[in-house]
């Protein structure tokens, strides 16, 4: 290491990532290499089985460890992004080792002494962390709620009705080669023509999808909770609320699986307090930070999740008021569920927590 | 053709279908040959260059014929499906020559003196066609409309937001060999995992299609409309209405079209005149003519495209209670939409029309 990076990072505070190996730490380390360097040492933790891997963080090789209490010992800030078992025993012990834990999993989302926290929406809320520990909300509340956070700040929110076109690397790379295997099954074949054909040729193939994804979508995705609905779905709507600081806000959610690697799509009907107006919808969207308005159909644009995947921002396209409500729009709303979906928040996360002690 | 069979059908209605050569046609020819046979002669009619193509109807070979008056001389009942602006010359001149014209264009649909009719929810409607026309609904339209109509005739709608996951098939041939082309492009490759790889991979060879199908999801069927709209979603709210007998109910629509070969899947959010039951709505759901209740997702029980490709009903699952208003329900609904979507309903509206003539 040169010297001069190393007397930079001298004083800056010791950033841990835990999970480092897998599908969303992957991309943490891209992301960590390419945005303003605030930290000092980075280390990278996983489980003992990855342990003396070496990975590239900034540009230097750096040799991953097992997580133990040692490898947190000096860590100010710790991302985790680990299975929801290992999440619920450790964030706890590294806070009270004296970290910071910003947590991706399911754990602590909906813990009221935990804050769930969308820099561009709620900033604020990081400063209050009690157990130390603030929460990193889903990936498809996070390929949302920028946006609707902008528009809710200007007109506010009422109601959401939300459903989903949601990516199968949401299921880490056992997801994205469940769907590449089965495209292989079903490129240049009839395959998807006649009833029952495709599960027949997936056979037991279906990975951590109920149904085959290829050349189909998939109404269900997370676990069954009462009544028929599924934890994505409440979720969501639970997410939603407390981010915007809205508990009582009705929200209607469907959640599908489609066959795309990366990069979650939803359609949004927001309804707001009084009457609403495209063109203004427009302008905040346009100037709201980590938000791009892409919005021009008569030039073919909109986005997809082939424009998107790779990006930062939450791109928004297909702004219209609804025809018989003056005061809801339709939204096509499309973002990276690896990036702002998981690691950028995350990391957005930590650089707030550095630059604003509690 | 056997001497009991000639006879069985002798003074029996005269049919013709006009565009047998098509993805349509094809699909009617088959449903034709496995509904009950209430048919005299029928005629295959299609564009100059298929004359003399012979194409198998009721286990026969029926040689096809050119669209001109002659072929339509002596028909009761034409079934029209052709491109909009061949529709709009011929079923006027099919009507004139005495035939009752079932037409699956998109240029009769809206009109005031021409009934659109879904047998299972709007029979009587037929009776009255002051121009000899009766229009099919679009295939998104009859995708849903079904179960949408059985829950109303119970609990009275009062708003829908509805969100499409559209197949490929509905663009006819072209929208297939699109999706055929552009999937043995990705099938194992790296291809829709950084931004613009796939629009790069795919070229121009986007097809009936905006942008790249394979591996995405587009935002964008039909037609730019006013602010916005596309066509396809203001057609769905049109006709809805129309079918429905409700012209002011208020519908909201994002229309998207997904990697499907065939069966259109949507999202709806209903909201009826009072409250509404889970229970009650699967009773009516579990028991209307020309749906399937497949809701259990305890048991993995929801449908998908793959599901209902080849299959008549329309198929619903996810059936919820919303979780802030009771006065509505959230469903995933899904039908094949070279079926009921318009194959199979043109057919059934003839045997209307067959079955009771004005």
């Amino acid at each position: 290491m040169a010297e001069t990076v190393r007397s930079a990072r001298a004083g800056r505070p010791t950033l841990a990532v835990v999970g480092a190996t897998g599908a969303v730490g992957t991309v943490l380390l891209q992301i960590l290499s390419h945005r303003a360097d605030v930290w000092g040492e980075i280390r990278l933790i996983a489980s003992p089985r990855s342990a003396g891997r070496k990975l590239a963080v900034r540009g230097e090789e750096v040799e991953v460890t097992a997580l133990t209490e040692e490898a947190l010992d000096g860590v100010d800030i710790a991302l985790f992004d680990v299975p929801d078992e290992v999440a619920a025993e450790w964030a706890p012990r590294a806070a009270a080792l004296g970290a910071v834990v910003v947590d991706n999993s399911r754990v602590f989302r909906m813990a009221a002494d935990v804050p769930l926290v969308v820099p561009e929406v709620n900033p604020h809320a990081v400063r209050t962390r009690p157990r130390g520990i603030v929460a990193n909300p889903r990936c498809t509340t996070l390929s949302m709620i920028v946006a609707l956070g902008a528009l809710h700040a200007e007109f506010g929110l009422r109601e959401l009705v939300v459903s989903s076109y949601q990516a199968v690397s949401e299921a880490g790379r056992a997801g994205v080669e469940t769907l590449r295997r089965q495209l292989s099954l079903v490129a240049g074949t009839e395959l998807g023509t006649s009833p029952g054909d495709l599960r027949r040729a997936v056979g037991d193939g279906t990975g951590p999808f109920p149904e085959p994804v290829a050349l189909n979508v998939v109404p269900w995705t997370g676990t069954l909770q009462d009544d028929g609905w599924s934890s994505e779905e409440t979720a969501l709507r639970d997410e939603s609320r407390k981010i915007l600081g809205l508990p009582r806000l009705p929200v209607a959610v469907t959640c599908v699986r489609v066959p795309v690697v990366t990069a979650h799509a939803l359609t949004v009907h927001a309804r707001f307090e009084s009457e609403v107006t495209v063109d203004k919808a427009r302008e905040i969207l346009a100037t709201a930070p980590g938000v791009v308005l892409f919005d021009n159909p008569a030039a073919g644009e909109f986005p997809t999740p082939a424009d998107v995947v790779g990006t930062d921002p939450t791109w928004v396209g297909r702004v219209r008021r609804a025809l018989d409500d003056p005061t809801a729009l339709e939204l096509f709303v499309c973002g990276d569920n690896l990036r702002k979906g998981a690691a950028l928040n995350t990391a957005q996360i930590a650089e707030l927590v550095a630059a604003a002690p509690s």
